[in-house]
This record gives C-alpha cells, sequence and structure tokens, in this order.
C-alpha cells in the first residue's frame, strides 16, 4: 500500500491523506469521499468515528483460531452447533469470512496468517503452524482441510503442512481445482483446465 | 447511495456498514478495508478516526463562495495573489477541486451547490443564485465563467444564470466543449463530435 505521508496542517488534507490508505480508496477517490463525507458530517463521519474506535477497542485475535473478532475465542470457536472435529486451515482472516459468507464450513478453522515464501523470507517460525499440530494432536481433530491459495506458496505450504501433520494420522484434505460455477472455458487460464481435465469425475 | 442498516451488536459489522456508506467503497470492499484497518488499528483506525473528527469539527462552507474549507472565508477567497475580479461558476465543491488540482484559474470560484432541474425539483431559490447576483453587482467583478456540467441541466442553469446577470452588463462566458485532450475521435460520442466541430478554430 502506497503510504503517503500525512499533511500536519489542513483537516481536509489530512483526512484525504488517510482515507486514501483504505485498501479500495485511491487518492483520488478519497478525496472524492473526503468531499462527500464533509458535506454530511453528522451521519458519514461522527459514527465512522466512534466506530473505528469501539472497533480498534474490541476486536482482536482469537487466541485458538487467528480470526478477528470482538468476543476470545471468537464467535465461531464458541459456537457449539460447529463440528470440532473438523477444522479448515486458512492463509488469512479474509480467507475465513469468504467461507463463512458462503455458509460452505461447518467446522472451526485455523489462520495461518500467510504462506511459506523462501522469496518473501517467509519460513515456518512465522505462521501459525506449531499451534496448529498442536490443536490437532490435543483436540481430537478428525479432519484438517487445507483451504490455501491456489499458488505455488500456497501449494508448497499445503505440502509442509501435510508433511508436519502425517505423524498424527489425522486425514488431511485440501479444496477441489476446477472450472468455476459459472465459468467459461475459453477465458479460463491454462493451469486451471488442466487441473479440471485432470480431476474429472464421472458425470 | 445505498443505506444499509446498521448492526446494533457487532463491533465489525458496525465498522463495516458505516465503511459501505463512504462512496466509492461497496460492501465487499468495505469488508475487506475493514479487515486490512483490524489487522493494523494504531496506523489505520485511530488516526482516521481523529481526523474524521477534527474534520468535521473545523471544516465548513465559505461563506463567500461556498468552498468547503477549515478558514471562512476559505483560503481562496483570503489569497491576494487571486484575480478578483473572475470568477468561475461551478456545480458543486468537487469542480472547484478539480479547476484547483489543474491550477486552471486564477481566479475566484462561487459554488452554486447544484443545477437548476425542473424534473429534481430545484429551483432557483435552492441554489445560490441570489448571493451570485449580490456579489457580481457589488464587487467589481469583470467576468463571470460559468463551469458547468455539458449536460441538460447545467445548459439550462447556464442560460438562467446568463439572464439574471445581462442587467450588471459584466460578460458571461462558458468552458468550451470539444475533444478532450488525448481523446480519440473514433470513441467520442455524437454529441461531443460535433460541437467540436461547430467550435472549430484556425490550425
Amino acid at each position: 500500500m502506497r503510504q503517503d505521508p500525512v499533511p500536519p496542517n489542513d483537516p481536509v488534507e489530512q483526512l484525504v491523506a488517510l482515507l486514501a490508505r483504505i485498501p479500495g480508496l485511491g487518492r483520488r477517490s478519497a478525496r472524492r469521499a473526503a468531499l462527500r463525507m464533509l458535506q454530511d458530517p453528522e451521519r458519514l463521519m461522527r459514527p465512522l468515528s466512534r466506530a473505528l474506535d469501539a472497533a480498534a477497542e474490541a476486536v482482536s485475535p482469537c487466541r485458538v483460531c487467528g480470526n478477528l473478532d470482538s468476543r476470545d475465542p471468537c464467535g465461531i470457536c464458541r459456537d457449539p452447533r460447529r463440528e470440532r472435529g473438523l477444522v479448515c486451515v486458512v492463509e488469512g482472516v479474509s480467507d475465513l469470512w469468504a467461507l463463512e459468507r458462503a455458509g460452505a464450513h461447518r467446522g472451526l478453522y485455523h489462520v495461518l496468517g500467510g504462506t511459506l515464501s523462501a522469496l518473501g523470507g517467509v519460513s515456518p517460525e512465522d505462521l501459525s503452524i506449531q499451534p496448529l499440530v498442536e490443536r490437532v494432536a490435543k483436540e481430537g481433530v478428525e479432519e484438517v482441510i487445507l483451504a490455501l491459495p491456489a499458488t505455488v506458496e500456497g501449494a508448497s505450504t499445503g505440502h509442509y503442512l501435510a508433511d508436519r501433520l502425517r505423524p498424527l494420522s489425522v486425514p488431511v484434505t485440501r479444496l477441489a481445482q476446477g472450472v468455476p460455477m459459472g465459468g467459461a472455458l475459453d477465458v479460463l487460464d491454462d493451469g486451471t483446465l488442466a487441473a479440471a481435465l485432470r480431476a474429472r469425475r464421472p458425470a
């Protein structure tokens, strides 16, 4: 993320510079947003300011799974309806939230906090891997689902985790790769097409 | 702008709902932004919250021109280097800021606060038109430049203003219409092409 210096004096420029740090807002849209907000401060600025403070105060990483939540352990870890034997391993909290929005997973999660990367200098100690191994060893986990990105880093992290978990004799699975729902074949990349063809199933 | 109800309990959902009110951020990008912010609250949340409060406190419309600024009259109206006889009329503050970024105007401004619209129920009393007329009458204005949008409403507002200003015998001009810089002819709309052809000048 580009980090513009914050001009110290002018409140408008200062607001624009800080809004421009929000991922998804460029400098130009930050200026437009600031202007729109300044025309309706009681509805667009004061409540947001309070919500930022409240969330910064209340939200912290769950000590069990790494989810960000206002409770610790988080709402998912506390939920008695979740299958406690099924742990889905994700790279980051945004993946966890995406799976929750999809309502696709009925078990618990484990957030790694990244993927292994020799080039990026990310080694196993930088990720929440040892806590995952301990969790699987101690808490009667029956299946570990690796929901990692379909990248080189995601794949090598998956291999590393499978190696580390092998002594515990717990089944380790990973997400299927293939044609996305509604996806036209002719715009798909070669890798996805090849993977979908290799993983073909009876119709 | 869509106005989602703000969930009263969860601080994360509340932050997402309020971020989603920012023009330019949809629900999905608001969620992504909230997540990113929660991972670095001291840099991304606390300063923004303070800047929102500071700007909401300090910024108000300039009583002379309608610009939004932390001073009243605004920095432009106070600037002794600006040509006080040249007043550029704009629909909104965002247009004023765009002209300032372009460094295109060396005079002062007047923000109308909208354009006339029979369908939208916007009549002359809803806009800052009487203050403009008084300003032109009293302050030795030598030229009024209409920098209004090239829409039906912009054009009819321009005609109305020209009528209202005629008794004061001050030259009233409007922005040129034509091919934008770097614009390819074959993607331009018919109206712009026709206007550019009508307004052709010696090469």
